[in-house]
This record gives structure tokens, C-alpha cells and sequence, in this order.
């Protein structure tokens, strides 16, 4: 099966990109695939399988590889008397900004270039940390109180909290505060990422789980649930080692309501919106009640350590992807206004 | 002063675009415009000034004129022995779909292209009637009460009230139904349009205001406040004739507390999220209070007609614009891991 892995963008997260498709590559071995690499410049480069490690792009060597141009249905590479065109679907690997923000998927969108990948709308309530409360909120699914910071602004709620830049992933520019005396600095980090931030309690030894899925054929494929490892949280060096990792993990010890709890909570997130995409949703539970934590409407390696069988989800999810519903102009307003005029 | 006018698009409102267009440059006497034409296929075509004419679209004559590529920085024209590119910042006047839904703004931030149109996070909001009310119930902006109902729901409001595709303008598929038996009817339009439609008390004399507006200089500039003319909503022929109206418009007679009631929930409405654009808000006022109807992204001829002097102002949002802000990639993290492995 025929698939492209798209990676890179102009985002914080470039490097995390560069990782993750690494390793995604390595896990679809059954799968045809080509590399494209968007680099910070948005220029999409053909990537050699045998060039496909982190020093071919920290070395700036990507540059003498094919350049592409996007194109009707695909990635167009121009030879000396003849065009190929790259049209087998695209797998979304660019974390963080481009990818995650929406601007990928419309691109490919606009294209008619077929896509694993959140939609824009998808992207734009999962991308921002607020938003995600609105979303979360219009669905009954519960999630931490918070306060959204411009600017100036103090936080009202009282230490221990956890100040993240609205609109990042992979723990870039986040902080647990502690103590009032390292308020400013963490809000001075976090304003370097952002023009808003999340301000949220810090629950010491809160139970957290991660759970990944897609929907195929109308019906959610739900991964295995993940305790991660206990630590406050991931920082960007430890999450960029989580990125690369490649051995499966071991399934959380859950009762059969509370992995229902926290499956039906995926499933409200996921609902329509996220439609065409494998996402993981990284939950709190409170008192035996699911708190949605983040949307990682891109996880890093498409958590495929959650999966058993990671090339069959995906295989499946490529083959029930559907294309967008065009649209027919037919100008019979402006026919029958000209009628009207005689013309 | 230069400026690049973008229209058509693969939506239902193509047709109110070009019309929109035609009035647009009409109105911009002292501008250099460039025609940018995209058509339903998503091809953009270089327009002939003198050929800017309904015609020339609906009798498929664009098709004549050159082709152009969207490229960094601008769209392309390919001459024999050299390129041009037309690099003047784009005023998106593409209405619905493609234009009003995010893709357009992505396409043109993706090639690093200046121009006035709500950017994709503003465009999912409002392009939405039901995320539009949660944005509205976050800025503390009344609306009218509302249900979402999909496929094979039914209103548990009472008649009357009125039905709307979620996600289209220019009152596509919209109805009002006063007695029960147009009901299944009424759905029926509706869905033919959108998976998800949107049920609002409708409400027999409302007093109805529009209000329009940018930011420039970090400073909302208001047009005046129009009452529209009375009748119970403007269905597609009447909002077809109403895009391509050229004259002002009498401003409605209200107290300041009312005009500043309206503008304070213009400006909450626009906040960050609609900077770049100009934008309409319709309201409406019951007891007194200010409710949000719709918001429209990408006003209908831009709304000159509420404006005194509409070249002044789209010059000086042409000259607020600020770029995205474009991350650096360093691969720090890459060069450490290298670094560690003594590579």
C-alpha cells in the first residue's frame, strides 16, 4: 500500500517531526512509501529512504534532494522532459505549528490530495489549549478548571499551577509553579511561545491515561490505555526521546467501567470532528471521574506503541478515508439574470 | 496602492463572489488591482480588467485567460522565457466555502502571502453557526437559545422558528417555519446543504442592526449601523441582488447607549481572533439587549455601502497588516543528540 509521510514544517516542534517519521517509517514496513520533508522555508523536498536520519536535515544535505511542488491530486517532481506525480495518500507527521494548526490540512484539502490527518476545525479546537475547553465543555466532557492569560494579566488561582502557552505541544514553554516566587518567570517563558496562556491546578500524583484511536467505517478503533510514566510531566528533551521510542507498552490496570468511562469520553471528543485522523486523548481521573487532559490531534509516532497491530489501523483508516464533497457551480443566477436582461 | 483581488472558489455562494468582486473593484477607484479568478476545479486564472463581467464566467471565457500558480510570496505566471509574480497583498473575497471556511487563509500563510481575511482560526468560528455560539457564550456575547440536531433529529422547540445549514451563508437552505407540517420539509433543505443544521427561536419583528468594522492600529474602526430592510430574511436571489449593491445605506436612528452596546459586542466578537479582516457582525436587539446572530467573515461587497470612506479604510488595513511570525529552526536538539553519540 502506497502512502507519503509528510514531515518538518515551520514549526517548534520541526525537530520532534523529523523523530517521529523516523520511527512511523520503520513501523509500516509492509507499506510503499515516500518521504516528503517540508522544510522551515515551506519547500517540500523528495526524501532517499537511505538519507531518512536526523543528520541529513541538521546538515542542510535535504537541499540537494528533488524538489516538489504541491499540485492537483499530489506532489508534483518536474524532470528534464517530464513531470511525476506523487499522488498516493499523505500521512500528516508535521507536529506543532503547519501541522497541527490546520494549515496542512487545507493545503492538502485544497489540493484533492487524499489525507490522514485532522481536518482545519479539528485542528483549530485541539491546537489551542482554550479552545479545547470549549470544545470539551460543548460535549459534557469535564476537564480542569482554568484561567486564559494575555499579556499582564496574573493568574487568580493560588500556587500549585501549571502555566502552558496556549497553542503548543510537546511541553515547549510549559512550567509547574510551585511557588509565587516563580510566577514571572514562568510566565515570561510561556509568553515566548504564545499571546495567551493556560493557567491550570496542579494535582500532585494525579492518575493520568493516554488513549489512542481513529474512527474506521463509522466505529472508533480504540488503542490499548497507557499509564505513562509517572513524572510531573514530559519536558521537550525527555517528550523528544518519547517521540523516537519504538518498544510497545504496558496496558494500564483498569476496571472495565473506568476503561468504558474513558473510551466514551474519547469518543465525544473524536465525534465527527476529528474524522480522517488517529488522535490520543490524554486524560485525569479524579475521584473515578475522566478529566480530558490534551487532544494530540497528532501524536508523536502516531502512538503506534499503543497499537497491536499499528499497520492494519492504518491500512484500514487510508482505505475509509473519504474525499470531500465537491462543489458544482452551475452559474444559474447569473444565466438567469442575464436572461432577464435580455443578454 | 496595489492590491490583489481573490474570488469563485469551489463553494454554493461562487456566483455572489463574482458579483461581489465586480462591485469591490467599482468601489476602489484609486487602487491597482490584480483579478485573481479561482474556479471550482481550484485553478486560478490572471482576469482581464475588461473582462471582468459575469459573462465571462458563466460562458466559461476565463478559461482563456492565463493560468497562475500560487508560489511563495505571490501567484505565478509563466511566460515562455520568464516568470511573473504578482505579489500584491490579496483582499479574499471568496464567499462560503474555500473562502469563509479557513482554506484560503491557510493556502495564503502557507505561501507567505499578505492579506485581509479572517484567518483560519476566525474562520472555523464563524464559518460554523454552532461553534460561532460557543465563541459567543466565551465572550460573554448573548445569543438567541439554539439546538443542533444531525440527521433524523427533531426540534424539541415549539413553532415558529427557523431552520439553517450549519456551516453556509447568504441564507442557502434556510427557512422559517411557523406551522409543523413544513417541518420535515424545512429539514430536508436544510440537510441537503450540512450534516449538521442549527434550530433558533425565530422572532417576528426583531429589530435587526448590522454593524462592520477592522482593527487598525490596534484600534476597531466601526461603520455605520444599518438597519436592514424589513422583511423576514433575505433568501439567495434577494442576498444575489443585495451583494452587488452599490449605493449607501441610511444609518439606523438609535441612542449612543444603544451604538455602544453594539460596538462593545462587536469588539468582543473580533477581539485578536478577527485581525486581518474586516468583518460584519448582525445583531439582534430584544429588551433592550444586544444578541450576536451571525457573524459574517467576508461581508458581501465588503460592505462598502456602511462605510464613508471605504478606500481609506481597506488602504489602511492593507498597511496594519502584520506577518505571521515565522519559527527558526535551529536543530538544537538534533546537533546535542549527535553531539552525545559522537557523531
Amino acid at each position: 500500500m502506497k502512502l507519503t509521510i509528510l514531515f518538518g514544517g515551520a514549526s517548534y516542534e520541526h525537530e520532534i517531526s523529523i523523530v517521529s517519521a523516523i520511527t512511523v517509517m520503520q513501523k509500516l514496513p509492509s507499506f510503499d512509501i515516500n518521504l516528503i520533508f517540508c522544510d522551515e522555508e515551506h519547500h517540500f523536498y523528495k526524501i532517499d529512504k537511505k538519507e531518512m536520519k536526523a543528520k541529513s536535515f541538521s546538515s542542510a544535505k535535504y537541499k540537494k534532494m528533488p524538489l516538489l511542488h504541491v499540485s492537483r491530486g499530489g506532489f508534483e517532481l518536474k524532470k528534464t522532459f517530464s513531470k511525476e506525480l506523487i499522488d498516493a495518500p499523505v500521512l500528516n507527521l508535521i507536529h506543532g505549528g503547519d501541522g497541527e494548526d490546520g494549515t496542512i490540512a487545507a493545503l492538502l484539502d485544497f489540493y484533492d490530495i487524499e489525507f490522514i490527518s485532522p481536518r482545519k476545525e479539528a485542528c483549530v479546537f485541539s491546537f489551542d489549549k482554550g479552545y479545547t475547553k470549549l470544545l470539551a465543555d460543548s460535549l459534557a466532557v469535564k476537564t480542569l478548571d482554568y484561567e486564559i492569560l494575555s499579556q499582564g494579566d496574573k493568574p487568580s488561582i493560588s500556587v500549585p499551577f501549571i502555566i502552558k502557552p496556549a497553542r503548543l505541544g510537546s511541553s515547549i514553554g510549559v512550567s509547574v509553579v510551585k511557588d509565587e516566587s516563580e510566577i514571572d518567570y514562568a510566565l515570561d517563558v510561556a509568553f515566548e511561545f504564545d499571546e495567551r496562556v493556560v493557567v491550570e491546578p496542579f494535582i500532585a500524583d494525579v492518575k493520568e491515561y493516554n488513549l489512542a484511536g481513529c474512527k474506521i467505517n463509522e466505529e472508533i478503533r480504540f488503542s490499548i490505555i497507557e499509564e505513562p510514566q509517572k513524572q510531573e510531566f514530559l519536558d521537550f528533551d525527555k517528550k523528544y526521546r518519547d517521540f523516537s521510542r519504538s518498544s510497545k507498552v504496558n496496558e494500564a490496570k483498569l476496571d472495565n467501567i473506568m476503561v468504558e468511562k474513558l473510551r466514551a469520553s474519547f469518543s465525544k471528543i473524536y465525534g465527527r470532528l476529528f474524522e480522517g485522523a488517529l488522535i490520543r486523548c490524554d486524560f485525569f481521573v479524579i475521584d473515578d471521574e475522566v478529566y480530558l487532559n490534551e487532544i494530540n490531534p497528532i501524536p508523536g509516532s502516531m502512538a503506534h506503541y499503543l497499537f497491536d497491530d499499528f499497520e492494519s489501523i492504518i491500512r484500514e483508516l487510508l482505505n475509509s478515508l473519504t474525499k470531500r464533497k465537491r462543489v458544482e457551480v452551475n452559474y444559474q443566477y447569473i444565466h438567469s439574470i442575464n436572461q432577464a436582461k435580455g443578454k
